[in-house]
């Protein structure tokens, strides 16, 4: 998906929520444990109850990890299914290795022959330039890198003030990316529970989309996140994972998750009437 | 494998040898292709061929997962195939993420309900201690973090000097993480090609293990890794993938990865002679 379809579906759908499928078995309604593919059916349903309401959907791969080869079948299938929806589809894997390596997980996330066909992958920074630009030579696929996460251990590194510039790490890796891609293929993790950095963050990049993750289960605000983050073209991708996934445990699951994501929608649409 | 275990093993196999499992379908010889599981069939020859001479095993899973769902079966019939040997094996994974998330990872590479039993993890540090943490609660496994990585894109962020402490950020992940784990359960990459180095990481961290990869297609030496990294347990596990595994192209490849690994563990067994 290109930069300005990515903004008309933004427009036309009047949201810029981003859905993450973080499925766990031990935590979707017990009825569904009795179907084949328990993982796959979760998401259907969440899928068909919110593609009218959401731009994104972000499966987190650990989730589909973590259940080993049923896993991955699950993954493929949600992936596989997510396709005939106009939707923006992230694998977050926060992958990233020498080029040679990185080249493989590429492959992986971006060619249809090994089952996948995202749209962006979340990469991690730390390797640097030869890890993060054999995900941009996939013509039409976008790299969300790592800068400044919503995780306590966030200040751990990426908080450090560097000695010759002054920058913090998380400004460095957003400035010497800039070098390797453009708005129209890189993005950023910015977490919302840092939303007081987004103004700084604007004046660095004024034309990248954002990939914010932490409204909802961790604390972040979408009003702070709006207000500091968007801009001319929106520019923004808000996550919820467990406030709408998990908004119900019960057999009304999909409808709460309808009712979570409705009501982000519209908190959206506003924000939108101002940009 | 505990500390102890692994020093044995080395002191028996007078060897400190890791091969990479880098299995890629264009590369192996081509009358594997015709095998129903060529990428196993391919990994079993190697394993059976080395598994005296190489004390760690470590598949490198973007080559699987770019296989989709195929590579997937393929790494986990590797990985149960190499629990009737002696060997440490490490899941090379680079994987990093809010807690979470992080605890999903530790359970798809080290609970073997997932599929998976792997000793060891790769983990990237930019997210900080929550990303770290759940995968060393898992009792008897190991965290190797990326420190100071053999590639040039090292250079990147990891060499950048902060401004408080003076430290390289590389340095500060070290020194930071000496928080999270002890040696007995976690351990560290650097990289061959920055050998130099490592007298003052040995400084840093005189107990801990350093997984070393590139020497061979990367360029590192081993006499300078052993020279400056070895400590009088000796401390190091160092990888070849490529100069071994692709060593031949033809049907010898498996006796032709044995010559390679043998004559790495001669010059190694040289090296433990001094510690």
């Amino acid at each position: 998906m290109t930069r300005n379809e990515l903004i008309n579906l933004i427009r036309e759908k009047q949201s810029f929520l981003c859905i993450g499928l973080d499925t766990d078995l031990n935590k979707i309604p017990p009825h569904l444990l009795e179907t084949e593919d328990p993982v796959f059916e979760f998401n259907k349903a969440i899928i068909d109850a919110t593609n009218e309401l959401a731009v994104a959907y972000k499966p987190n791969l650990a989730f589909y990890e973590s259940m080993g080869i049923k896993g991955w079948t699950s993954l493929a299938k949600t992936e596989q299914y997510l396709r005939q929806f106009n939707v923006f589809t992230i694998a977050d894997a926060k992958r990233g290795d020498i080029g040679n390596t990185s080249k493989q997980y590429a492959k992986a996330m971006f060619d249809p022959d090994s089952g996948f066909d995202f749209d962006a992958v979340t990469a991690a920074p730390y390797m640097g330039e030869d890890s993060v630009k054999p995900f941009l030579d996939f013509e039409g696929k976008w790299v969300i890198l790592l800068a400044l996460t919503s995780n306590k251990g966030s200040d751990d590194f990426q908080m450090l003030t560097l000695g010759k510039s002054g920058f913090n790490l998380y400004e460095e890796v957003i400035i010497k990316s800039l070098e390797w891609g453009t708005e129209s293929d890189m993005m950023y993790v910015i977490g919302a529970t840092k939303a007081e950095k987004l103004e700084k963050i604007r004046n660095m990049i004024p034309d990248h989309f954002l990939l914010v993750p932490g409204v909802g289960a961790q604390g972040g605000s979408l009003k702070e996140v709006a207000k500091y983050g968007m801009n001319q073209d929106c520019g923004l991708l808000v996550n919820s994972s467990r406030g709408i996934i998990y908004a119900s445990h019960g057999k009304d699951f999909a409808d709460k998750a309808r009712e979570e994501s409705k009501k982000i929608q519209e908190e959206m649409a506003v924000y939108l009437s101002n940009c």
